[in-house]
């Protein structure tokens, strides 16, 4: 039985770069991609209901805003069907997990962002997870106006942002904040990462900084 | 301003009725008329994925089955948004609500038909409502045998059932069961009533029992 494998989440604010180090990561590891919302077919659907802009009728006609505690609940269920679905699959079978967003989200977005108690949060991502942790969480940390300028200038422009990329800078400033403080609490399980680095420079130091702190892949399981 | 409004569920199996009798009820009471799950825009796609049955191609393209837990968190973020835009704004407006199911119809369904932890599904529900529990909860009983030979008869028959409708007598023993648990551990907000009884006669019982419990509703909020 192949020795069960490691998760490791990619953490930030929208227009951070933790997309493109997600995937510069899994492809170093030989790791299984994934991301939150949306990984699976229940997931896609949670996806187009949780991020759809108000007046993108192709994703969601009227696009309603959820309140806050439904927004919780629906990301929390999209984790517990990942969870369940892809990630302990890939988990239990020896594979090593990326993914690009994880349980950090939820604090930082519906705890810091939304204003929602930290501790229930907790509580309930314990629970839709059955107290599966990531093994790391690698905070790719930029300052707030550094991501704006880069959601503005992206393929389409502000025009094709998602709802929760039009939150605007005091927002994500709270969010920022809710995964700094995360980091700072828990440093064994969080990795804070310049991401403002060029791109190759900052993949090769993620990678190098997840083999320091996870050990080498062992080879049999790759 | 009116006085606080007053919130009626009607709960029991798929088959036993409540359907019906809440519709009833609600006519009878001058009361706004809601289910569960789906009637907010989001509670609409939520219903669709939670109760699409196995190859109804129409309602969602392979119609996957989310796990017990995915199933209990859209279940209760579907509750989550109908007491924000639906219920609340109801009831604080004076208006009496009955609802075609609600938090009893979770622990049920989720907890002694799924098997999840009560304790917990308790908690999960008591912060998606905010603490808002119904003032009365129906419970329109009937054996297990009854409510399946009306599943089986109604148009279209069987092929026809959701999702929930469709997990059989040996399930809806142990909702049944957790319905019946519920109204014997605090019968001062339950109601249970014999479901066999003619439509028209249960119908009546039902809104003379709910005017005896929650007295008359006040002329001026009508």
């Amino acid at each position: 039985m192949a020795a069960r494998g490691r998760l490791i989440a990619l953490e930030g604010i929208d227009g951070c770069g933790k997309t493109t180090q997600a995937t510069a990561l899994a492809a170093s590891l030989g790791a299984t991609l994934t991301r939150e919302p949306g990984a699976t077919h229940i997931g896609a659907r949670l996806r187009e209901l949780l991020l759809a802009a108000p007046g993108d009728e192709a994703a969601a006609p009227s696009a309603p805003v959820p309140s806050p505690r439904t927004e919780a609940l629906l990301m929390v269920a999209d984790r517990a069907e990942h969870v369940a679905l892809v990630i302990e699959p890939a988990l239990s079978a020896g594979q090593w997990v990326v993914t690009d967003r994880f349980s950090g989200s939820t604090l930082a977005y519906q705890g810091y962002g939304r204003g929602l108690d930290p501790t229930t949060l907790a509580e309930l991502v314990e629970w839709a997870t059955g107290g599966l942790g990531a093994d790391l969480s690698v905070l790719v940390d930029v300052p707030v106006a550094v991501a704006a300028a880069r959601l503005a200038a992206g393929p389409g422009g502000a025009a094709r942002l998602d709802r929760m990329e039009r939150l605007g800078p005091t927002f994500a400033a709270r969010v920022r904040d809710g995964f700094l403080a995360q980091a700072a609490a828990d440093p064994s399980h969080w990795l804070v990462v310049d991401g403002e680095l060029p791109i190759d420079e900052l993949a090769a130091h993620i990678v190098a900084a997840v083999r320091a702190r996870l050990g080498e892949r062992p080879a049999a399981s790759r």
